[in-house]
């Protein structure tokens, strides 16, 4: 038996989510049985897409019951194994949650190769958040050369890799982030054609002024005002790619929102695209994203930047904080020593 | 020189159109110069998008300017020909407006068979509402076997031509209208496997308990509380094809409109592909759709039906009926005499 730090959801949120809403608390894990990997967390990954994992209700995924382990993805030791496939000091992925030490079947683990890319990549640039704009851009965008691209969020885990790929593919890219030093290094790192600041209240005039040709797709990872400024942008035959909406995951962001009739009208007298994606839809590209994009990070050419908490009871507060735009880039737990 | 007998835009409706938006008035037609035809109008079409015409404001098309004939498709005979493919006597498709009589180039009209099918189809089950159905279902919805759609004004031009091609196709059938007069039609004559009344308040239930297997592709032409009710039905991977939104092009339909973050929370977490379409687009599949629809139309195998109005002075009357839902299958003014 091994003893496990982990993080379970106290009380489902109540308007905003808050520290109140998880529990820290210890349990005895066994042994793994046959076919099993037993786990020590190194890395652990935090997503915006876990809000909704806080609610009641119908969503993409079902919710965590209360008193249950935070889900989530982790980078972990192989402590001990019962799959021969894997050996004890592997480093593997896995979806253990918020947790120092767990058990997985070795069917649901992926290995990873410590020597081509650090390893916590593979909760970033190479790993979901990355794939997901690989998908967003190449199956749901269809992005084109020459075309124009606003990304949401554009310095996050997502955005951060959707404005390099598009900018190597020949788009224009026009990032959208918070505050001032997130939108240099959008330009400077990241190699933005330009990023506009979010919580200017001018930001509709701005996008207009910079978008002279309309904009032909948006990735959608936030809602609220910076889509209220994109939409009257769009051109005929764009796309817009949702793949999360930030904005509106708090009561907070729901106040006065937009109305549906005025951008149903824009979807139809443009002849917009607007499409839904989750990446676990999209198992199938894994292979030919890490194809492309490995490469490229293993080379140096791909820019990335983590934001770490350190240990596991910092994550709720780290968590908080993304929701809010505090985190700068993939946004990590570093729960354990590496190996 | 000609006389004719022609409606003109006098004033933009403030709030809901009224009689007192349309003025009629009479002109002096020229002879028809070199590749000019002159036309004789037999009937005109009325079609909801007219009333965007209305409008001030970016469209997909222009506006209608202060005094200018109103647009609209009309069959007409040709009185003079200074196009040498076309004769004195022939049918032909042309876009001269509410007009009595009026001048087209021949490059601009399409000659009819009068043996094919009665000409007054060319404006609807042949024409394009008919050509809107066939785009709607094949090029944007990608109708397959086996699934569920629900049609949006179901009896109309539109939408009885996608309810019966889709039922020919194999799909589940479910149409929404106005009144149980038209639900009763839509069943017995167009074939839909179900028809509600959008004005029942229990539309959402009984809605919910008549697709046990969720909704695969919405024909959406309506908007309002038909869209609300259709929402939470969609299954994942739905498609929802935006043609019209009839229940917002007025004001009052504009009370207490639905809000857009949780119509995008459900496009993201079913990953449903909203798309606007305008036939006008899809010049290219005239010739398609005319090759599968016009024998079923000649063969007596597809239903229409039509909602004449007796003379151009009724054409304001009946087109201000047609948007509160008055007419009863493709709404055409009975503009001349049959040639």
């Amino acid at each position: 038996m091994t003893t496990a730090t982990r993080i379970v959801l106290a009380s489902r949120p109540k308007g905003d989510a808050t520290l109140d809403d998880f529990r820290t608390e210890t349990a005895q894990i066994p042994a793994p049985e046959d076919g099993e990997l037993g786990l020590r967390t190194i890395w652990l990954s935090l997503d915006p897409y876990m809000r909704g994992r806080m609610n009641d209700g119908p969503s993409y995924a079902a919710a965590t019951e209360i008193g249950e382990v935070m889900t989530g993805e982790v980078v972990a030791e192989v402590t001990e194994s019962r799959d021969p496939r894997f050996v004890a000091g592997d480093i593997v992925l896995a979806r253990i949650g918020w947790t120092t030490h767990g058990i997985v079947r070795g069917a649901e683990a992926r290995k990873l190769d410590p020597d081509l890319a650090p390893v916590s990549t593979a909760l970033g640039v190479l790993g979901m958040p990355g794939q997901t704009a690989w998908v967003g851009l190449n199956e749901i965008l269809k992005m084109q050369r020459g075309e124009t691209l606003v990304v949401g969020a554009a310095t996050g885990a997502v955005g951060g890799v959707a404005g390099q790929l598009a900018k190597r593919a020949g788009l224009k890219t026009v990032g959208i982030a918070g505050g001032s030093e997130k939108c240099a290094y959008a330009v400077e790192n990241l190699g933005y054609d330009v990023c506009l600041d979010h919580r200017d209240p001018d930001l509709a005039q701005e996008l207009e002024a910079l978008t002279p040709q309309g904009v032909d797709c948006y990735f959608e990872n936030v809602g609220g005002k910076v889509l209220e400024a994109v939409l009257p942008r769009m051109n005929q035959d764009g796309r817009i790619a949702i793949c999360g909406m930030v904005a509106w995951y708090s009561p907070e962001g729901l106040q006065d929102p937009p109305t549906l009739p005025p951008v149903w009208r824009t979807i139809l007298t443009k002849r917009l695209r607007v499409q839904g994606f989750l990446v676990f839809d999209h198992a199938d590209k894994l292979q030919p994203f890490l194809d492309e994009v490995g490469p490229l990070v293993g080379g140096g050419d791909l820019h990335y930047r983590e934001s770490v908490a350190e240990g596991l009871e910092a994550a709720p507060q780290a968590f908080l904080d993304m929701l809010k735009g505090g985190n700068f880039g993939k946004q990590l737990v570093r729960v354990g020593a590496d190996a």
